[in-house]
């Protein structure tokens, strides 16, 4: 039997393109004399459909596009991903399913067990776990199929109860399929190898994985699908961040081979390496499916909005990127210098527009009020606030999307003046400490500078008052981004995070701050995700909450 | 046997305060000769506590403060809620947990199995579902004690699998209680009397039902808290809105009987009358459990603004409320005449700011960009965005909170300049449509003018371009708002409401510019939410999405 695995990029809710792609992808396949061509999950209508689930005639525009597909499976079955409706009486409306379609028909429907419910995800907000599972019988082969999570209910921590290829096994398969939706994170592609090495190797099968690629808003999804011979040795890793179509066969021995280049990774690529292929995906899917292509951003001689305005001009182009510089008279004469110097190097679009006289204007304006109290926070927020009126102005009046420049240090402590330098259409490096910020530039600029060197030595600072630095009111980034990562990702408290050796008082300080910003965080951007734990969907926190403030 | 029913309003993470209001709370039970004290759904944490659950440490404190709870339990005993962690290998970490306290300790432990993970709710991602159903003895009678969603599994369209009562009642109790986090919704205080009697009658016993009150962010519980003898009637209702500790004493028959004056609604109040009590409460606790006083809003002279006014000072007093009048060149004589009557009316703080200057700087500062294109709606938001500077300054320097006056209209349809008039640290009236505005205009003024009439009556303008009105490029809102309804709170499809009668032009449109207003409302504040589809949490919608655009 010839398998072919169609790792693709589907577009939430875009029925059309969704169907043409797999189409297209069916027709090849069976040019390529596949005999079964395997999609991810959820492909017809995308992922994460969120709530467009909940209305029926979603779910009928997917009934509708799997009668298309079907349609065009002569000589071929593929296997689709798609939900329907739940058909007992007790239980959620949907299940999250796989169709095994062949001569046109739909032959046999697997329904996801294992609902992953955490982080990012909400599938039994909509989906009934199945409690059914049989094999499906092809080309003289029995398939176990199963969907994304039913492999990654783990032995130590399981977070189900049930495991469906403890009963699939039972049916004797000699193969394993699972179409998956799995995210990108810059620890995920390991930890999807390992858990995947240890089903194949555990049930003694061959398996093959498909995963979607592509970015659907915060989300991106890597690709990198896997075959794994009956040993549980991976003989095949799809590329990373691009669309393929391969083809495997399998021998009525369970042997798998092939006969294209594996691109298996000997070495895995550096964190770094792999957040930034993301994060260009991330961009190009945002505006693409959006269909917008042209991008702003504030430039301010410090490395957030530099490394953002590189990604973007290698995501969208230079040509269609426009840095805006903002000078206050707290700018240092580098940062303009710097920015300039970098729009230089990419050759992207640029304008300034000295924010002077609009701040002179506000503070005018509220002299009345303010009589004569001192310069503060109020001031320094003008000002911040002003450009972003300025960027959202240019947005408005020619059609650019606003990138925003926060990073995920910046967010975790509330250092952004929201409604100012908080704004944009999607955040860019939301989700990359300052930290990784600093790498993130090193790693742009591995073959010659673009970022100019003086952006990433200088100390950091928001330029908001007069020799401000970010280190006046906040703890140096290699101690804070460490902190961060404590409380963010592995939810230690302020004991635990002090008994791993942190300074006490700098560890309370911190989390109480990250506390204090939810109220500005719930209103940001969606971030682009590139570790486990990022801001947005995935972490949903009280904003008048109490604990640890 | 001599019950307590308290109902309570929270904190989620407020450990200290709810501890000591619970403790209170028993201490005048027993003072009052009550043999249980009854308290909601995981009351020792607040409602809902969302990731802090994913904290080791949050669920050692809620052990901590049971612990506390306990030691004061002697010569009475309580039912308390909280999370424990789940105690099997397999599932979940957590469970939603009731504890049954008696003679200073955990006499029975009853875990939530009917997990609500719809709309506002998110209870899987966090607690594993019960299995195991037993009833508690007590002062010779026998308790089915379980929790919210457990009695809500409905006959007709069942969401679950089990049913645990229909467990329990094999083991013949004698009464029934259930402890709730059950958040407002116009029309949910029916249901749940409605699905609350069903049960009562199913299994003919008589039912306890303690419910929140207060509101923690978005959500607001409203009470109402509920008690029916076996036959299914509804004997006691307590007060909507307001805490309230009420005794009740159970014969070894079954019979209920209680000598304090009932507070049963003969007649409901009406929708409006409801979410009047609900915003203000909404607005309360706000504040309160943020720790801050005072509100600053922008004033216009529409009547959105006179709503969002007139309820500040309901619910913080006038003295707290700061009302800012911004004229542009496009505020017509009568907006300002009208805005400050309102102030007159309420007797609030008042500032008035003009923006010409201001929004003159900006667009002199963008000539250069700008050259002679014309006006349109990029000038037009430039004048929202200064607003909205000059509103966020007097917060910053001052410590008030901004107060959003979005309607619910408004924001389904996009008609809103986000940074804008889009700002603040919550939205009191994103959840009323504009109709129901213009309801609750009438209800404030019920007694008296507060609202002018003026305000009511003229036709909805931004005035943010010469002779502006809401109807140049919106539906009448009577028509919208009809619609609206059909899509956000029914999810019906454009086909669906079209065949309803609707105008097909009129209804595409709206759906369309609904969908395409996702990204903006992604970045607004939390929206009180007293309708059964609110905007925020309890509405998860792809932002890059292609369904019905």
């Amino acid at each position: 039997m010839k398998i072919a695995l169609a790792q693709l990029n589907y577009h939430v809710g875009n029925f059309e393109s969704n169907t043409a792609k797999i189409i297209q992808n069916i027709q090849k396949a069976r040019k390529n004399g596949a005999d079964l061509v395997v999609f991810a999950e959820l492909c017809v209508c995308g992922y994460p459909a969120r709530d467009f689930l909940e209305f029926s005639e979603f779910i009928s525009q997917c009934a509708a596009a799997a009668q298309k597909i079907a349609a065009v499976c002569t000589d071929i079955a593929c296997i689709i991903g798609l939900p329907i409706p739940n058909n007992k009486t007790e239980g959620k409306d949907l299940n999250n399913s796989a169709y095994f379609i062949e001569n046109g028909k739909v032959k046999a429907i697997v329904n996801k067990a294992l609902l992953p419910n955490y982080d990012i995800f909400d599938e039994y907000r909509y989906f009934e776990p199945s409690t059914e599972f049989n094999c499906i019988e092809f080309k003289g082969h029995r398939i176990a199929l199963t969907i994304c999570e039913d492999l990654w209910n783990t032995i130590e921590n399981p977070l189900y109860i049930t495991r469906p290829m403890d009963t699939l096994i039972k049916q004797q398969p000699d193969v394993m399929i699972n179409i998956a939706a799995s995210p990108f994170a810059y620890n995920h592609d390991e930890e999807r190898i390992a858990i995947l090495k240890d089903n194949a190797a555990r049930y003694n099968l061959p398996l093959f994985y498909v995963n979607h690629v592509g970015a659907q808003t915060e989300l991106i999804f890597d690709g990198g699908s896997l075959v794994f011979d009956n040993g549980g040795n991976l003989i095949d890793e799809l590329p990373y961040f691009e669309e393929c179509l391969t083809y495997y066969t399998l021998d009525d021995k369970g042997a798998v081979s092939f006969d294209h280049r594996s691109t298996i990774k000997k070495e895995r690529e550096s964190d770094i390496a792999q957040i930034h292929q993301a994060l260009i995906l991330g961009i190009q899917d945002y505006f693409y499916k959006s269909g917008f292509t042209r991008a702003i951003l504030g430039l301010s001689g410090g490395i957030d909005s530099a490394v953002v305005c590189a990604l973007a001009a290698e995501a969208l182009g230079a040509e269609n990127v426009m840095a805006v510089l903002l000078p206050s008279k707290f700018s240092s004469d580098h940062s303009l210098k710097d920015a300039e110097d970098l729009v230089s190097n990419l050759g992207c679009m640029s304008e300034t527009i000295a924010i002077k006289n609009i701040t002179e204007a506000f503070e005018t304006a509220l002299s009345p009020q303010f009589t004569d109290l001192p310069f503060n926070i109020a001031e320094e927020n003008i000002q911040s606030r002003s450009r972003a009126v300025l960027l959202m102005a240019m947005c408005n009046k020619f059609g650019f999307i606003l990138l925003n420049t926060s990073n995920k240090s910046e967010a975790a402590v509330g250092y952004g003046t929201l409604y100012g330098d908080m704004c944009g259409g999607i955040s860019v490096i939301g989700d990359v400490y300052k930290t990784q910020v600093f790498e993130l530039a090193r790693h742009i600029n591995r073959e010659r500078e673009i970022i100019p060197e003086n952006s990433i030595i200088k100390p950091p600072s928001a330029e908001l008052r007069p020799g401000q630095k970010d280190s006046d009111s906040l703890p140096e980034y290699d101690i804070l981004d460490k902190i961060l990562a404590e409380y963010i990702e592995y939810r230690c408290s302020a004991a635990e995070i002090v008994k791993m050796g942190y300074d006490e008082q700098t560890v309370h300080r911190a989390i109480r701050l990250i506390n204090l910003a939810e109220h500005k965080r719930y209103q940001t951007p969606p971030i682009l995700r590139v570790s486990p734990k990022a801001f947005g969907m995935g972490r949903r926190m009280p904003i008048v909450g109490k604990y640890l403030q």
